[in-house]
């Protein structure tokens, strides 16, 4: 199992070299924990330091906020976007369209979609964000295992390294909606915001790789308005131990 | 991103500047957390101190009392719906019909009459209390996503600062009711009033900001009969240690 | 917004003034908790103090039994019933009829009776004791929402200051069985039988008053057997001091 | 508010006299807190005592065990049977019936036979053991409300003072399966039987009584082979009290 | 109420000399907390001890292999089936046979098979186990009572004591999965697997016996590979109390 | 009872000597858990040090990239299969199928394929990776209850000792989704990936073995990328007492 080093400060020491690579890693989270900033930065990283065109695939907010809203990082994903290193997906619904068959999104025509923009810029990433949109609410479990299994089976034919956003209730419990996101996934990564004493932490997880070692536990990590995501590869023990050290 | 300043004291600080300017904030607490207060002070603080029109749309209470309600602070807001500073939308369903297609909002006519009122006080500022109201409770999520969607959006299209009030059962948990809320909106704020030891406490606390700083954690408020909402930008913490210095 | 004194001991106190005139307070507790007492001792008060007519609105237990239950404080109620002082209106079902449609009911029969009543005696003060009992479980929150709406419209339009008594199952959480109760009132009062090492302790607590000032957290009362409901004045914490320090 | 004096040790002092007269109290228990002996000692005590006959409903056991179960205390029921001082309804199903129409109990016929057996022996005391199985589980909460409101009004007319035994599954939370039985009643009485580091402790407590006093809180009981159930006028924290000074 | 020894060490102590005769007991317990050893245990010492045949009806396990499956404490049961001192009902469903009415069992059939058993052997002691599989999960709470009431009441009539095992998820809270099992059965055991700091503990409780004198709340209980189960009649307390008093 | 030594290091000291021969072990885990790896081991063992030939049946994952993920532990697994030491039956659902009846697997089907694979190598050992997939959400317990059962006694009747494995959501609480698996199965293993102070923590526990002993409680164990699978037969206590001896 090789690894694709995502170039995000401190991610790549905890996944012992990156994300696994030519396979999907589902990133789970609450909202505002930092899912789509995290895979943005995974596309323009790719783009930037190691020459790997990106693919990005929307189901929300429009592709142009999300660029916009990571820009004062000064990270030029509209430039990159013009030169061909990155192609958009925009599969948000028509807001015109009824919603006849609730959930019946037409997963073969998405798929054909980003097969087609992964060979327009011959893209090495791919990021889907979010797929909570995806699934209807009372949907059969089954079914929803089913749908995923064919995305995450159409993403490796097409040999891209890919995250998956994923909406999160809680930071506790199980990983999805459905109770069965996790185990259909290869690889879950945890984000959370966590809140204690009325303060926030936030910490990110690799819970689980497939055939692949890694950091275990939470690690802390911030995002400031130059950066983006700078995860520390300390533990929180570390942190209080060499803390107390110091002292 | 820029911020359209609320004129609110401290809410200004723990937001690095206010509220998102172009978009819209969605606003969730409990009965009686100060959702209204907070709103209306934003309203009238954009005529007052920055010249800076409004509209308030209301779905259950009457206008009229929502202003009444805040008159002892002060707040002279029918003065300014007759000098066409403020417009209101009342959107509260018509008592006398039937109930017969619960939750057959109609959202079209909706947007048309906000979209008029921002017009004729060319306003820059909208205020939504409460939307909890518009979704029936046994509604599919997905739907509500979708419908909030396009509220969302066409607020958007206006060009307006929104805030948008959201009832919510309890301070912890899940932002909405149907767990899809607070994935929706760009911008999540939660007013709590917090019950310790029979005695309580209100805070308030920016959960996320797409695409723009803020500070992090729960910040204590007060209401008072003079000023309305005044936030506290020094979180609890640092309040307990300085108290705890100056003994 | 001016408050209206209600006479009961303590509760003026902490309610900077009374209950909010012309307008309904919605009263949660669980059983046996107190709301029918302080609800009479309302309506008691209102004749024999303030020379203020009332209406008393039942659903379930009888007008005479829920008069004989208070008699021992020594409330005349039958008297003033007879004085034309207190007008009633028993809203309980027809023990005869079967309950075809559950729920279904007659929601404009009840405003056109209450205010018949209202009108005989010339009343200021009404009560509503117990609404439970007027909406069936597996109801759809939105329809429970407009029905509650439209009661406390009705009142509205009458002039009168209400209480609404509410069951409630658990002294936390939301605070009826809808979750969209406390959102629809613009008072809110919760009386709490607290259990606490096998011990019980009575309080009374101001949720909320939209559009007035109250005092905030919880307040211990007791129900005694010569004047009903009587209110401490001072929070639990200020008479632990206070005790602290007597010592 | 008149009360009828039970006969049961600690029982009369706790509810500052005994049950509330020609009224029904509901009892509430898990399996095994002792319900059915503290209503059958209840009836047994008022022919001993007091002279009063009692009529036994029973749903589910058969009068014969029930009778038996509590032989061993030297309560002779048969012998009050036969004296014509107990009269016994068995209104369990008829076990060859088929269920058609599950839960579709006969109300009517019920009090009826109730009210012929009160009748017969002149009954001052009537025991209802236990109520559960008259209500299908996924009934409307309104519709078990206006049936428990019959049969408690029904047995009001008959103007006996009547002990509803009900089972809990657990000695937390709502009283009864439909979060509605507690606030039908007038009177509601909790047996605990609370497991605490894996020792059990049985506690009797008043939940409510309208319009009537009654001492508050827990209060601990035993059953022994002898008397039944005997309860302790002394709570727990007077007990820890009394036996600290003890020492 | 006379009772029937078991032979079991330990359990014929905390329950003052054995199961009540000719009734039925409910053990309830997760999965591996020992309830088919125990109920084995109890028929392989009414032959061995006493000299009383035994029935052993089976739901799902075939008989060949519950009775291998405690072959190793050297309890000779197929011996004692040739020898007609125990015999066996299997009422697993035929696994060729389509489950057309889920939950559909002919409950008249197998009390006829019941019966037969018993007459053959001459049975004083029968085991069901175990009887989840015997209601559908959906089912309705008062259709299982009546179906559970119809078992117990059959083999009453056969005048032969009787342990039903009863699976249960859940250490804690409701005994059986439609919370009502509990009330139907005359007699309840329940047997944990307490999971405390990562080690296990087995206690047995008798929670209830109707009519009967029994020790209360849990003790402790162990299954070695030559005894089966042995229960020390001491409770935690007790052990920790002398355990503590012999340092 | 027999066992079946899995030459997994610790695994047969805290099982006493392996999993029960010829019969079927549950092992239930979170995502991430080590299920996967603990099977693949289980079946490469066999082969490798007691020349044991086994078989693998998966449902979601496809063989390749389970046998590709252990690659790194140096397990050979491809080259087993090659010398017809291993057979593969791949279960997963056909991607292009449409899911016409969701769950509606073809049962007798998957035992047949087995069966041969069973023959073809004659196999002693097979694992299934993992059986969630097998059974839609809302499926009737019962009926799942029967499916299980089916597959069970179809593997019993093949002789060989399998391994099954079952996601769960919680490392607390039922061990299946459906609140019966554990029940239906003789043996039970659960691995989980405990989470406390933001640190993971691996244990492994055998909840219940039919028939035979075993140690008891949780132990810990690691998955490094040279041995698969270890497990510490040392009881976390033990691990704690010794360490702080070695102080
Ligand atoms: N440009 C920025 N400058 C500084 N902080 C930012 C910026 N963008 C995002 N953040 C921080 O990151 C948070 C949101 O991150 P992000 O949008 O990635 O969350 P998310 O997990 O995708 O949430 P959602 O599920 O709601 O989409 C913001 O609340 C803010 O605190
Ligand atoms: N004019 C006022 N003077 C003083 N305090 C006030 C005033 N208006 C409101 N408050 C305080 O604010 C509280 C309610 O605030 P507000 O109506 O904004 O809450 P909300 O979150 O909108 O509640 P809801 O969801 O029920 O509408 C009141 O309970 C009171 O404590
Ligand atoms: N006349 C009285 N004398 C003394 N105490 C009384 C009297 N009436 C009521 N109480 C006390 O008040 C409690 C019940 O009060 P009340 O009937 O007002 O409760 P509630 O909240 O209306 O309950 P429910 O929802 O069941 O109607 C009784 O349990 C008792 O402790
Ligand atoms: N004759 C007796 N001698 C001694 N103790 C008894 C006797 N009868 C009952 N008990 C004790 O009382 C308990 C059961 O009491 P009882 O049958 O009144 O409970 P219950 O609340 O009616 O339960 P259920 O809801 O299951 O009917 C028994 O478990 C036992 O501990
Ligand atoms: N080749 C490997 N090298 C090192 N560690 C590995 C390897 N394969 C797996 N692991 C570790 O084991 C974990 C996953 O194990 P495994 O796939 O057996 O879990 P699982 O219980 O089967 O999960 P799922 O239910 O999601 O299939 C990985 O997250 C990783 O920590
Ligand atoms: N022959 C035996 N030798 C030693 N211990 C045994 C033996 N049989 C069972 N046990 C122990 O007893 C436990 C299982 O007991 P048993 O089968 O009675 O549980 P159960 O409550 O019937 O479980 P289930 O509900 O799953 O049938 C085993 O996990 C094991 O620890
Ligand atoms: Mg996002
Ligand atoms: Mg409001
Ligand atoms: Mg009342
Ligand atoms: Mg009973
Ligand atoms: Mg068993
Ligand atoms: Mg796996």
């Amino acid at each position: 199992m090789t690894k694709l080093a995502t170039g995000i400060d401190g991610l790549d020491e905890i996944s012992n070299g990156g994300l696994p690579r030519g396979r999907s890693t589902l990133i789970a989270g609450t909202a505002g924990s930092g899912k789509t900033v995290l895979a943005l930065q995974f596309l323009y990283s790719g783009v930037k330091y190691f020459d790997q065109p990106g693919v990005l695939v929307t189901f929300e907010e429009t592709p142009a906020d999300m660029m916009a809203n990571v820009a004062s990082f000064g990270w030029s994903l509209e430039q990159m976007v013009e030169d061909e290193k990155i192609a958009i997906v925009d599969a948000a619904p028509d807001p015109s369209e009824s919603v006849v068959e609730a959930g019946g999104h037409d997963l073969a025509g998405l798929m054909a979609r980003i097969e087609g923009a992964v060979r327009r810029v011959n893209a090495d990433r791919v990021i889907l964000d979010a797929v909570g949109a995806l699934f209807p609410q009372f949907s059969d479990s089954l079914l929803v295992r089913r749908e995923l299994q064919r995305i995450l089976s159409g993403l490796r034919e097409l040999g891209v390294t890919t995250i998956i956003n994923l909406e999160r209730v809680d930071d506790e419990g199980a990983v999805g909606r459905f109770g069965i996101e996790e185990f259909v996934a290869d690889n879950v990564l945890l984000m959370r915001n966590r809140l204690d004493m009325e303060k926030r932490r936030r910490t990110i997880e690799i819970l689980k790789f497939r055939g692949a070692t890694h950091q275990k536990g939470e690690y802390p990590f911030t995002i400031d308005d130059r950066d983006g995501v700078t995860v520390l590869p300390l533990s929180a023990t570390s942190l209080q131990q060499s803390s107390s050290e110091t002292r």
